[in-house]
């Protein structure tokens, strides 16, 4: 007989063990764990709930822990399957009656809520720092090449020239987006749930206005079910980091395009390539493909949170223990690609003569040609029409748009002038395109001066 | 021979074509489309760049074909591709070279960033009204039953008696989580593209921060490249909504679980749920249901755009074509489900007594005289481990925690007074949770004082 | 006073309806509906549960209720929800007792589960023959480019050079891979689910096998429970269809970067693309950006269904309800990609030219060199480093690898023969690889011949 | 002046090590590596590649190799990046010239394909293990419990009774249809790609089928650069796995309920909840909630590597070095489930009273009446109406079905006999379920020998 007459092994326990633990994980947050629990028992104490003496024992030997795990001394056993009991146990174990006290009116529910929103407000705050880097580089390397102008392009076709540090300040843009999602999200991160004790509140006369007071919480939460059980903030760091890395997804493809033999824009720094001994012209843009596909793990642990959370009853629930790993795991992402990024944008050698040759075709000024028969009092789809007859006239003569002269011009736009013949220039286009938010040189440079004096601001 | 040797139909225009438009989604988009022309063409005019007269006849027939679309009078086409098209033909048709003027100064790249935001601003304010209004029937339900007292839930195990009000309470903080979020996701939308032209702003003379005031934007977009090619806002509104779904989806698992037959704590109003004539029993929760089941496609609407965003290279693509269908059906999914929730909630029964009946089990009660030892000076590590050995010893003789005496109490928990012997009641449990954020009946009144204060403010 | 007070208005039943009803996406289902229906109403006959008569007159009467909705003459009504209903009330308007029994020993759980299984057979073997057409145009223009050479990437950088043909073949071999999964995936979506009732089966003597049989089956699904409950072969298919559009996704990023100016690969014919009136060179690869863009939404309609799915008790739950639309738009979406997807390729224009010369360099043949070594006795590790040292050589010369003669050669590579100055030809390179699955022109010509048999046997 | 001056400290090499490296993960695979480069030195002495001393002196070390890693005496260095380079330095300091000669004829590319791939299929087979073990399980205790009859619930309302075995064997089913799914998997796993090279072949004379046959693979891919480019074979595991974890979910759901004070159906084993010994009632699931919460990263590796697919170009693109993580940690997630589901599920307690009790309200018995009906010749929907009305007629007396004599039930129902007074008992209910597929525990019999059977087989 068979499989199921239950031989299952004594190893079941092992098993469980291992499926259950969270210390694996979870002993990155040791550092506010003790942080937290440091406030709680000064709290206590001053509600007169657990004597000072206590209190102050409490407080001095989790600092001197703290130094113990910092310094490599502690061992943390899965037996006690999450950081909390194992700092907990070893508390006791130093302190004996007075560390006993230490879980006095919380739960492990609140507390891991508080742990993990001290551990994010922290995060969040390194990685605005990352950010801001980033957009320097960005700000540094448009800076140093104010008069590069490459094709800007639509459908990766060439459309119209633009200035190499309009382009790249596009990114500074999206990544500023990405500053203030964060910014709204740390004030859902920034609020206290300790005090919430299981899920219903506690029976002891605890001051959780002043917990918050000293942890530097903004708000303590108002409701104790919500309080331990709502993981939104979470997801919505997780939707703002995947933003992140949308936008650094796309900055990853246009310089793997740009240094591809085909286009030659720019040649990125060797320390952030992969050469071949073999091939020379290989040098590999191996951290732009690697942030590209890195942006599929950050997706990845969005998802993963938002299926955790779906359906749940109210209340604590085991599965919410599955919040972490892909929280930390996207925050370790984002942190390490903008790392790496910042050097690497700052590293990059731009090659403006490739750049300017592509944006040289007259036929990318075609707009500015009926943009100027507006100016003659043309309306503009007249206009758009008449350029496009002249671009076939053109193309069927096999020449360009600028070796046209004003006859030819006119047999397809009646009322062309003098000055339409003068157009067909990269630089000129670019300095026509002078509307708020356009490429002419004159409103990027307002627009790098706006971003260096607000990155200044912010160091 | 074969396959290959390209006998493709002369359907394939027809394919394409279809494969293509917009029209049978962008349609929507009509009203936001005739208001950004009007003030696109009003600032084109002031800005000397066409005719004042024409001006004036494109905004009045803009109005007019406004109302021929709501009188069901204009018939989209396909072949026009989208709503621009379809719109600026028409007037092209009504006005002549009048009409030919309006596309002056923009593309279709920065009209539909235009119009996009203008309706999710709109359509935003709306779910904000339809979220208040079901924090509104959670509040007035939780007021209507204040006395009510159920067992709170972890694990879906009863852990400790919670107010129903408290219970209602934490999914309206959910739902103002939802608000705080819409209202920052608002400002990221409502943020102007129009003037930025294909990618790289105009060589007209055009005036966008007057076309932002007119329209209401708060800021004009500082990089026409960003302007047109940047969709994180429905991002972000996506993952807005996604967590909006994924409280009803828990709101609608208590309800479903409350429904059943096992727990029998609630009754939906007929008018929320299919009977069957054959089972009388049977009074299927399936508007619960359905909106747990529609979680599911809001966040795929996420996903999708998500990857859709991934590694594109900067400028317009036309892949951002599928940004729309995606957000549209989100919006329409949240708004549904929230329609139909609020009047849901406000018509369901409660069942208290059997609530009340689940709670009154003295081992609920168990938290309550650990913390009384706690006040009595027992260590709190020490009061959980010998309620623990009462605990057992009362299940080893079958009886109740409230059915031991003070000698009894005292073999496992030498501290023990008189006082512990009055614990094991519901009712004294939820008052003396008078811990901020906690269930007692003081502090759920104040909370419901704020939340009707706050929701009557918004009216 | 306010909003909780429950002037909830009177079109609430509106609002349900609309939320719950499901004709207006599984109207789709008619024929199949009529088709599973006939079949189970002569069962019914045959067993003597029924009347034949009354079988007799239902089956003539759907057979025109049929014809009566082909012919654009039957009304669909929200009011009846779905689309058995729809079906069966107008079967009794129009049979009276007779039509009232059609509904005999099936529930509607069972009931559309067979609807659905019929249709996606249906729709799988659809996909199957656009996938096969679609690997026919490949290899047409595979075998009519069998001569051009590119240089085969790696990271987007130039590798080695390899056939046009053996670059199309890698598609090929992908969607080979869709195709088999389609048929596995069709093996589990080909079971009968009809007779387990609304989820116990029945107390009739009804005859599944034979149900079965009529409709094609393979197999009849043993348990009633799992019959009505699972989807799992929706999820299985939508993973399927994710993963053709990750390969159209591919190709596609091949096609946009080989369309645009910097490659100039290919031209894809006008038919595919949106050009620009004005600008002359803008011609977008529109349909290939859509294809990569509506990746999103197949991969969101597999998030959608795996969301629903989770955490289901079981037993049907209305939930299932949101499993037909994620399906058939992901349905449309591949069916319409590789419909025009087949054209598209076969009306390609390869630029061999342009692809010649980018596979020119002679730096691609330095593995070729290294291969010669290993054959001259040298270890490969070796040989690797002498060859690096020699293209670093020349490229410290600025000369090619082809400009060194072999006393230049031999000062890196001591054992090199004269045969090794002969190795930089790309064409030379190619048909050295003629490894099992490599580019040289035999073993592409074996896979043309291979390819070409097989999808002749298919048509 | 600022950020963007490019003070990027000197530990950029150690970021982008770090950022590049994939040692970390996938030193898992240095069996199968070695497992691979044996075969694949054997092969290239057999060709006159190599001299068969120096294979004979590779394949040697590294077995010897194998047993230095297994008995933990190699330190991996994240310097050398891979497994790949890891084993291929130390083969070299070890045996000098023989070890240069390892990487002949092949690249990273198509080694690591290789690797994953034997890795693949021993995981695929463990995996099937653990599902056949569940499924062993769920049989054991279906049969274990031949007599105990449940409420079937829709819409999680009691709906008809059913046999729990009956319940439980719809798991069966659907993890029969998950091992389905991976030996199809395995089919498109089990190819080999080495060989293929870094993209286009070798220029050496390799014989890949031999290699093919010797490592157990049933083909040789057929087109190089999609042997090292395509990873469609991890996308579909992952989808199958996906599933599995859906099942898993809703078996979790199943027993989370049924534990639940309400439900009160099962008790699972201790050794799988946590208790708390404050609370006695307080028996958590945390098993079942921790697996129905771990389907949450399963569904979230899928969409990391399929997002990491979209939209690359053909070739291999570091992207690619994204698949392992995913796979990994979701092959470890299922297994982990399975390995604790299957003792968990044969050590449930049956409550078979409670659920007797939940399935004997003779209102599920109405659509036994009607089918009873039906066999007097009364049409379904009359029937149907019939019986519907008789319910109500109970109902609004206060009296149960089976309550009713048959003067009360004609009033309802003319054509009532005596024998449809007798259809009230849940057992004569659930025998007459007699259809192929229903509950009757004839029909179960056979299901449960069909399962014995199958799965001693499999031992």
């Amino acid at each position: 007989m068979a499989l199921w007459d239950g031989r299952f092994s004594g190893d079941t326990d092992a098993l469980v063990a291992r499926f259950s633990e969270s210390i694996s994980f979870d002993r990155r947050l040791y550092r506010q764990d003790i942080q937290g629990s440091t406030a709680h028992v000064r709290m206590l104490a001053r509600c007169g709930i657990i004597p000072p003496a206590d209190a102050d024992a409490i407080v001095a030997e989790l600092a001197r822990l703290q130094q113990d795990i910092e310094g490599g001394k502690v061992e943390f056993e899965e037996r006690l399957e999450d950081i909390h009991m194992n700092l907990e146990s070893r508390l006791i174990e130093r302190l004996g009656d007075s560390g006993a006290r230490v879980h006095t009116a919380r739960s492990r529910n609140d507390q891991v809520g508080t742990d993990v929103r001290l551990y994010l407000r922290e995060e969040i705050d390194a990685i605005r720092r990352l950010l801001q880097a980033l957009q320097a580089s960005l700000v540094g390397l448009a800076d140093a090449h104010r008069d590069v102008i490459l094709p800007g392009f639509t459908h990766l076709q060439h459309a119209q020239p633009v200035l190499l540090a309009h382009h790249l300040l596009a990114y500074v843009e999206m990544l500023a987006r990405d500053d203030e999602r964060l910014v709204d999200a740390r004030r859902r991160v920034n609020r206290l749930p300790l005090g919430a004790g299981a899920l219903a509140g506690t029976t002891l006369p605890i001051d959780r206005h002043s917990v918050a007071a000293e942890l530097g919480f903004e708000e303590t939460l108002r409701n104790s079910m919500d309080a331990v059980s709502d993981r939104d903030f979470m997801v919505e760091l997780l939707a703002a980091l995947s933003l992140i890395m949308t936008h650094l997804s796309r900055l990853s493809e246009d310089l793997i395009l740009w240094s591809s033999q085909e286009f030659a824009f720019i040649e990125l720094d060797d320390a952030f390539c992969t050469g071949s001994s073999l091939m020379p012209q290989k040098k590999n843009p191996d951290i732009a493909e690697l942030t590209r596909g890195k942006t599929g793990r950050v997706y990845g642990a969005l998802v993963t949170l938002l299926t955790v959370m779906k359906g749940l009853p109210l209340g604590y629930n085991r599965d919410l223990q599955e919040d972490k790993e892909p929280v930390f795991d996207a925050i370790d992402t984002v942190k390490a690609a903008l790392a790496v990024y910042a050097p690497m944008i700052a590293g990059a050698r731009v090659n403006g003569a490739r750049m300017a040759a592509a944006a040289a075709d007259p036929a990318l000024m075609a707009t500015d040609l009926a943009e100027q028969l507006v100016r003659l009092g043309v309306p503009f789809r007249d206009a758009h029409r008449q350029v496009g007859r002249f671009v076939a006239y053109c193309r069927d003569r096999g020449i360009g748009l600028d070796e046209a002269d004003l006859a030819a011009m006119r047999t397809c736009i009646p009322q062309a002038t003098e000055d339409c013949l003068t157009l067909f220039d990269a630089r000129r286009s670019v300095m026509a395109r002078d509307s708020y938010g356009g490429t002419a040189p004159r409103r990027v440079a307002e627009q790098l001066d706006f971003w260096r004096a607000r990155l200044e601001r912010h160091e």
